[in-house]
């Protein structure tokens, strides 16, 4: 399965920069225990408690997004991902919790991993540090990587009826999802030719984009890695 | 006709410290003109341009609300209003502009005239320094100002059918409008109770407060001031 | 008198693009009073204490550059301006102010004029939209301007003993500040180079980097305007 | 030996709530090897060439203090800190550094570790989120931590001449460091009593200034762990 660029050559180019981190997190243990199904359920549910945290500050940084630009499409696609994130895509996490015995209270009440506040603190900063582009691509591991996840892991799959993360696949693999990545590869091309332009593997910036983006995946991995440990490193 | 403080206290202590100020907004000869319909058209059309590029950096001020946050219902209210502005709002506002022929590109062209500019830098500039709280009071007069004209004008006007600005009078008299107001009232409440408390005019921020929502009212009226110039004080 | 460009071509670049809102800041009424000492003394103080409170967001505005760089030189150089301009210069405005009569006290009941905040939070603002150019672009004007104006007056007026705006020329031709031009040159070319190259004009951030220059030199000349104002556009 | 406030009884506050992470920060075993001098060079390395990383960050988040204030003597307290973090102790880094082996080009190319990738980041996000306060509040347990650890370890280990960390405890012991803790301090409470007021513990802000605090507090017990570890977590 031919991976996707989601529109964005620039994408393209980042990823296979940072092929090493890129496969470390796409390819994790918790994902191939995600998609053939042998993944402990202790694990998944820190998983979506320590999601619950993150997107939280990835609303953050979809919101950062837009304030730091000025063009209305922009605006306008950023701040949708933000209120899908805290609107939709939250409501969704709090039900899926609520399936999984966790109610709305003990979430909010989750206590965040170090993965969680290195990564997400990192993608902030990206963007205080930066212009919308480094924001961006602080943020694209994150986007594109769970639509790849998905696409392939439905795919090979091919998620019998029962499969325990089924609907996790189905809504990355989805067309929901997918679409949105494609926007996120509109939005990240529009970006970098008005402040870049067309030869972004030329520019100067080049080397610190791919240290963003590399950097991006490798908490990534880390925030699969904090899944799979047997016990939070944090007490309440 | 009471003025009403649309569920928010706070914003009512602030009206009340900052009389003289908010008095000279929300009576404007700007505002005289549009409830009476003696408003110069062309002094409309300046005003509707330069609402368009305001339009913008609000959009901005409310993304950047949601990024000083991180409770989910705070950031849920801020994005759909950040959300709502830079979609629905400006393409209402853009409908507007063509009607009265003023096409979308002439709209992007817009030359921002320093009222503007300082207008919504210092909105931007509260949040960057300060807290949400500081955010929100910055962003009050803008919201709540505008639908007590609204009402009133509504209210006093008893619009006749041909009113040249009642399509105007009648967007922020609407329920709608209305109601946004109320979101901001609960949101500014709450977040000045976990920030600071329910007694907030006894707090050490208090002046501070005063002085941000006292400039925010002054430079809404230099903004209706820069409609009624008789010529742009910018040359594109 | 040639002008200089103090190391930087990107600045030469920008000022050669902005020639009309470049000479109506350098050659402002304001400035010819100066220069040939007609300049009435109720202006020269109105704008004494206007830069007072310029100075904070002067400060504020170069402590943002070193917290959106991680680069060694840069930091240093920037956080030497920010606190040279906050210790020192504000100690010697202090001291300038009190032989002018208005005291410490005085100086800090100032009520910020429109034109001071507009400008200064526009710089602000660059800052926190763009990235460290941005900001840079952004300062450029106050930093330079100063440098050529102190020097051309230093040069054509041949200060005699006893002239009134002797040493506000003679503290800006001063080879002290010359040289702070010349480091805030070669911050902006370094910067300019690890963000775009060489190349600047040809980049597509170009147009947004003149727009923002030429903003920024009509908010001082606006700013020399406020000073000539006969008397405060607000009250305290 | 009694632990000091450094004249901010806020500071004391905090860490009297936050006592099980505090004590896991000041006594962490990478402190006890410090202080008995049995730490092992590669951990002490390891931690140095973090700690340069950590410096830049550290200027920066100082830098933001002085962005996020309007105060003239807070900001003239901020910028001092800042300038001389990264101009003078970075310079005596550099030269530490280079004493064990490790010259500037290496320091400078040294990977950040993920425990000091979250701990920086997320002081940065609480001065981005919150206001002076929560900014001073996140940085408050390095400032005054190694304030603590530097004058317990003086006192208790009576440094024999050639104790391998002698010159390290001394630096943070001496009267220079011990200084900046006691304006830290009367920065800090001046920064609370302006934005809360005097029983700072009464506010409703409290469990987040706590929730901050103790967050730090963990997240330099990490970083000592960081040192400890055996092998970089993160290949170049």
């Amino acid at each position: 399965m031919q991976a996707q660029d989601y529109g964005s050559p620039l994408f393209g180019a980042l990823r296979g920069c940072c092929g090493k981190a890129w496969q470390a997190y796409v390819d994790h243990p918790f994902v191939v225990g995600l998609g053939d199904g042998s993944l402990r359920r202790e694990c998944y549910l820190r998983y979506l408690r320590q999601d619950y945290v993150y997107l939280i500050h990835f609303t953050r940084a979809w919101a950062l997004a837009v304030a730091k630009s000025d063009r209305i499409a922009e605006m306008r696609a950023a701040a949708a991902i933000a209120l899908a994130s805290i609107d939709e895509e939250m409501r969704l996490h709090v039900a899926t919790c609520a399936a999984e015995g966790i109610d709305e209270e003990a979430l909010a009440a989750t206590v965040e991993e170090p993965e969680t506040l290195a990564y997400t603190r990192f993608i902030i900063d990206a963007g205080v540090r930066g212009d919308l582009l480094d924001l961006l691509v602080a943020l694209a591991p994150c986007a594109f990587g769970y639509g790849e996840i998905g696409a392939r892991l439905a795919a090979t799959a091919r998620l019998p009826a029962g499969h325990p993360y089924g609907e996790w696949i189905a809504s990355y693999a989805g067309p929901g999802y997918q679409d949105l990545c494609r926007t996120v590869g509109t939005l990240m091309e529009g970006v970098a030719a008005r402040l870049i332009g067309r030869d972004v593997p030329s520019s100067p910036r080049w080397p610190d984009l791919v240290r963003t983006f590399d950097a991006a995946c490798r908490l990534e991995a880390d925030f699969w890695g904090m899944g799979l440990r047997a016990e939070d490193g944090r007490e309440a």
